[in-house]
C-alpha cells in the first residue's frame, strides 16, 4: 500500500519539528510538503529550520525546499501547528480547498462542528464532519483538531473516571514545561531559579476543553459533560513534560481500587501510534516526573501517580503527559491515523 | 543595653547558615556558642561549615569553636534547627536545663503545651510556655516553635481571610524550593529538567498546622480553627522560595476587594525583623514569582498575587515566602524578637 | 553637595535596571532622566520596564516619565547602555551636544580616542579625552567606556600579573552567565540541560580589549600590551556571574606565592564603589562559583580561585565577576566616580 | 548462537542501570547476574535500584534476584561499575576466579598490565593480556578498562589528529555533567545557578589517560605517546554529556582541512555498537551542545565542532560525549563486542 502524502503547516517551529521526527518511517504517512512563513520559503528545510530536537533531523526531510502556505501543496493530509493568529484563515482556506486539515491550533477546538479529539476518548466525534462539511460549505476537506498540552494530562483521567462514575468538578494545578511555549518561548532570565504562575490564555482552554472532549455526540452536535473545571497554570524549568495536580469529586461513590482499575482498564484505541497502556498508573510514593515518564508509550501514554482519597474533594492524583508528542504533535498524528482507520481519508 | 547571647544547636546546616547570616549586626542578639554533631566539634566554624550562602560567612563566626550540643552552653537564649530525629530529645534537655529554645524542628509543632508561633498572627499564644512549664516540669526554660516552612506561605493570608471572613476550607499545591531540603538535600539528578511529586512527610504537615496557629489561646489550650486542608507537595528546580496555589471557601460573602484590604490591611508586628508589609499583594498578571519576589521586606514578607475569584471555590490565589528566612531562620528570629518584647527573655 | 543629574539611556534594559538599583541611595549621583526607545516614551517606568532583578524598582524611579533619546535631558552625566546598532551615533550626538557619555556599549571601546578604563588599572587613560575632543570636534563633551563583561573577569589578574612579571600570552574559556545577553536575551529551550559554546561577537572583544585597559598612555595615545589572548566564549545555565578559565605565560619567573601576592595586593580605587578588595583570592579547593562568589565586594570585586602551576603554561587560573554589575552597570558608574574624582565632570 | 551471559557489578547505580539499559536485546550479551552491595541484596532489582533512566527498567531484570558481589556468579563475562574504593580488589577477585573482568573504575586503568581500550584507536592493547596473566598469575580470567568520562570526549580528536599530524600538546577545559558523580552525586543546591570549578580527583586522570591509549603497544608493554595535558575541569547545570575546549599544538603543519578530513575519516571500529561515525565534525556556528549532540551515533558518537585555528595554539575546538553511554557503560559494553570479536572470550 502507497503512503499518504503529508504535509505541515508551519513546519519550522516546535511541533512542526515533532512532525518530522515522528512521521519519520510512519508505516502510513510520508512527509511530501513542509511550508512555512515567508522568510524560510526557498530555502532547504535543514537551513531554514532551528531544530532543537535531540534526535537529528531526518535526512528525508534536510533537502526537502520549503513551501509556502497555500493551499497547492501536493498531499493528501495536512498538519497543521499554525500560530493562533495565522491559524484561523489559513486552516479553512485549506480545508475549503479540499484538504482534511487535522490541527494542532487553539481556534477552532471549541467551534460547535469541530471534532476535539482524542481516538481513545471520542472516536465518535468524528461525525461532526459531516455537519461541518454541510455548515461550512466544505466539499472534501474539513478541519479536526487535538486538544491544548496541559489538557492532554488531565483529560484522560477525567474521561476514565466520567464514565465510571460521573465526574462532578475537578480542581487542576498545573507544572508546564517551557516547550509548551515554543521556540525561542519563554526567556531563560524568566525560568532560572524560578517558576512562572501565569501562561497567557491557558487557563481558560484548561478550564473547558475537557467538559467537550468528554461529552456525547446526538443529534449533530456534542452534548458537553457536565462538571466544572477550576485550571491554575505555571511554568517550571523542565523541558518537556506537563504535569498536573488534580483533586476530583465524582457522582457515584467509588473504592480507590475501582478508581485505579476505570483508569488502567481504559482501552488503546490500537493504532499504529497508541501506546499499549493509555493511562499508566504508577503507585511508587513519587511517580510521575517528568523526566522518568514523559516518554512511557514512546512519549503517547498519560502517566498517573500519587492517588489517594483528598481531604475535601474525593480523590486526588497527578497526571503527567508529554506536551509535544502526546499533547501536540502525536496528538494529531494518531488523529490521522483514527481517520484512515475510520476510511475518511 | 548589652546583647542576649544566643547559641545555634545544628549551627552548621542550611538554617543554621541562616542563623549566622541574619544575625549579623542584630541590634539585640550576639552569637555565643555554635553547637554542633561530634564530627564539627572542635573545628572552626570556617572549617566545618560547608557554607551555601551568597552573602560570605560574617567575620563574627568564622572563627569560633564549635561546641558539642550539651546544655552547658554560654548563652541566653537557644536557636534550634536540629534535625527531626534528634531534636526531640536534645530540645527537651536544653529547656529542662533552664533555656528558652527557639526551635524550627516539627517534633513539638503540634503538641498541646508549645506555640506554633507566627508574631503578626498569634502571639497570645505565648501564654501556653505557663501551661508547658507546668505540664512539663520546667523552671525558666521552654520551647517554643515556629511553622513548616511551606505553611509560612499559605497560613498567613489564610489568617488574614479567617479573621474576617472565616476560612472554610482550603486546597494547596506548593512549590518548593530545593534549599527545604537542606544540605546536600536534593540530588540534582532528581531535580534537573524534572519536578517531584512528593517530598516525604511534608503533607501532614501542611494539612495541620494552619489551624493549630489560626487557632484561639482558651482556658489554657488551643481551640485550633475549624477548616480542612488538602494539600499536594511538590519539589521544583528553583534554589529559595517557597510558592503555594490556593483556593479557598470563606464562611462568609466577601468582594474582591476585601479579600485584598483583608490581606494587606493586616498588621505588621512592629518588631525588628518585621517586614513594612507582611502580606503584600501584587496585581500584575505574573506575580509572585520566586525569583522576584522571595526577598521582599527582607525575605520576611508574604507576597500574594493572581487574587480572583475561581470556578470552584469562592477564592484562588499564589502565595510564596522564602523559604529558608520567613520559613526558617527569620521566623525563629521574629520569635525571638517576640518574646524579648514580651519580657519572657 | 548637590548630587549630580544623571541620565540613562536604554533605561528598560537589564543593564538600565540595574543602573536604577545601584545608584538608589547613591550619594554623589541621581538619576533625573530615564530614556528608552519610542515604543517606552512618555509611560511611567515602572510601566515601561518589565523589572528583572532581585531588589524591588526603586521608588524614586518608578513614576518617573520614560523621555526619548535625544540630547536634550536634563543632566550632567549620561550613562549608556544601548544595543551596539544604535549606540555609535546617538553617543556621539550626545557627546557633540555637551554631555559626559559612559558607556557600557562595544562600539567606542578600541577606538583610539576613547578609554577602555577600569580605574583600579588604568586611571591615567582619562588624558585620552582631551585627544577625543580635539579629534572629533567636542567641546565640553566626551565618550568613556567601560570593558565587555567576560574581559572583566580575567582583565584584573592579568593586569596584576603584568604590572609584575609581564603577561605574554592567555588562554581563556569562558562560562558566561545567561543575563550578559540581555532581555529576552537566552531562550531557555537553548540553555535549559544545555551548554552553548557559541556566542556571537563575544570572543573577538575577549581577545583584544584586555590588551588596551592595560595599556601604556603616552605621547596622546595607548600602547597596547603585548600580549596574545585565545578565548573560547561559552554560555552555561547561570543567572548571574560569568567565570572564567584562564591559562598564562609570563615574561619572568615567579613563585605562586608571588603571583598571589601579586593580585591580593592590587590596590582599590578608593572611589564610593570600589570594593575592598579589588581582586579576592581564595585558596579553598572548588571557589569561586558564581551564586557564591559574584557577589563578593557588592557584586564589584573580581574573585580569583583554583591558582596552581599548570603543565604547559606557567599558571593556572579561575577568575569570576558579576556581569551585570562589575561586568556593566557598576564598571560605569564606578568610571562616573573617577571622574567626579578627577574633577572632569 | 547463544549468547554470552553477563553479569554486573554495582548494578543499581548509575553506570550499572545504563548496562541494564543498553544490554537489553543486545544480540551478543543477555544479563543473567545483577551484584551490588549487601543492603540490596536478596531484593528484586526493581526494588533495590533507583533507577533514573528516561525508559524504563527493562521487564527483564526487573523482577530478578539481587546477587552478592562474589566471584560465583551464573556469567561468562563480568561489566563492573563499582566504586573505586572498593573495585580493586573486587576485580582482581573476579579476574583471579576465571572471569573475564570489563572494568568501568578508575583504579587499574593506568597499571601497566592492563589495555585502556578504545576499540577505534587501539585494539592492539588488548596484547596485554597475555602479559597481565603471566605477572598476576590469572589463568583464564583478566581485567581490561576504559577511560575515564571526560578523557572520551577528547581524546578520539587527539588520537585522529596525533596518528596524522602528531600532537605535541593540548590544553582542555571541561563542562561536566551531573550525571558523571554518580547517584545522588551532585548536590542541587551546587549546581543550580552555579558553575563548580573543581571534580575531586578529575583532573589527573584527563591529564595522563589519554597517552596511555593513544600509546603503542610494543614488547609487551604500552609505550605512551609524547604529548602534554593540561585540563581543568569544571561542573556544570546539565544532566548528560560532558564538553570539553581543547586547543592542540600538532608536531607537523597541517591546514583545516587536513584536520578535519583527519577526524572525519577515523574509522569506525565495525562493531555491533559502534557509531556509523565515530567522531562527527559539525560546521554550525554553535555546536556541538549536551542537549542536541549527545545522543548521536546512540549516544556512541564523539561530536566535534567550532574547530578554528587558534590564537597561540596550532588549532582549537570543542569535543562532546554522552559521558554515561560512550565515557562509562557503552564503552565497556564495546570493550566487550571487542573480546567476542578477537575471539578472546
Amino acid at each position: 500500500m502507497s503512503k499518504y502524502r503529508v504535509g505541515i503547516l508551519g513546519a519550522t517551529g516546535t511541533v512542526g519539528q515533532r512532525f518530522c521526527q515522528l512521521l519519520e518511517n510512519h508505516p502510513q504517512f510520508e512527509i511530501t510538503a513542509l511550508a512555512a512563513s515567508d522568510r524560510s520559503v526557498g530555502k532547504a528545510f535543514s537551513e531554514a529550520c532551528p531544530w532543537k530536537l535531540k534526535t537529528p533531523m531526518p535526512a528525508s526531510v534536510s533537502e526537502m525546499e520549503v513551501a509556502p502556505i497555500t493551499p497547492s501543496l501536493d498531499c493528501d493530509i495536512i498538519f497543521s501547528s499554525l500560530p493562533s493568529g495565522v491559524a484561523r484563515e489559513t486552516e479553512e482556506t485549506f480545508a475549503r480547498a479540499g484538504y482534511p486539515v487535522i490541527s494542532n491550533s487553539s481556534c477552532y477546538r471549541m467551534e460547535e462542528d469541530v471534532p476535539l479529539l482524542i481516538p481513545e476518548i471520542n472516536p465518535e466525534h468524528l461525525a461532526l464532519i459531516d455537519v461541518q462539511r454541510r455548515k461550512r460549505g466544505f466539499d472534501r476537506g474539513f478541519i479536526i483538531t487535538n486538544p491544548n498540552c496541559a489538557v492532554m494530562s488531565f483529560a484522560p483521567p477525567l474521561a476514565a473516571l466520567d464514565r465510571k462514575f460521573g465526574v462532578k468538578e475537578a480542581i487542576i494545578t498545573t507544572f508546564q514545561a517551557v516547550s509548551g511555549a515554543g521556540y525561542p518561548g519563554v526567556a531563560s532570565l524568566d525560568i532560572l531559579d524560578n517558576v512562572l504562575p501565569y501562561i497567557p490564555g491557558e487557563e481558560p482552554k484548561a478550564e473547558t476543553e475537557a467538559q467537550k472532549i468528554i461529552g456525547k455526540f446526538s443529534d449533530g452536535s456534542i452534548e458537553k459533560a457536565d462538571f466544572t473545571v477550576s485550571a491554575h497554570c505555571f511554568r517550571v524549568n523542565v523541558v518537556d513534560g506537563h504535569t498536573a495536580s488534580v483533586r476530583v469529586n465524582l457522582n457515584e461513590t467509588s473504592t480507590l481500587e475501582d478508581v485505579i482499575d476505570a483508569m488502567r482498564s481504559f482501552p488503546s484505541a490500537g493504532l499504529h501510534s497508541s501506546p499499549e497502556n493509555f493511562i499508566e498508573v504508577r503507585e511508587e510514593p513519587s511517580r510521575p516526573q517528568p523526566r522518568l515518564d514523559r516518554n512511557n508509550g514512546n512519549g503517547m501514554s498519560i502517566t498517573v501517580g500519587r492517588l489517594f482519597p483528598d481531604n475535601i474533594f474525593d480523590y486526588s492524583f497527578v497526571a503527567l503527559s508529554h506536551n509535544t508528542i502526546r499533547g501536540a504533535a502525536g496528538a494529531a498524528i494518531l488523529n490521522a491515523e483514527l481517520l484512515v482507520e475510520k476510511g475518511i481519508v
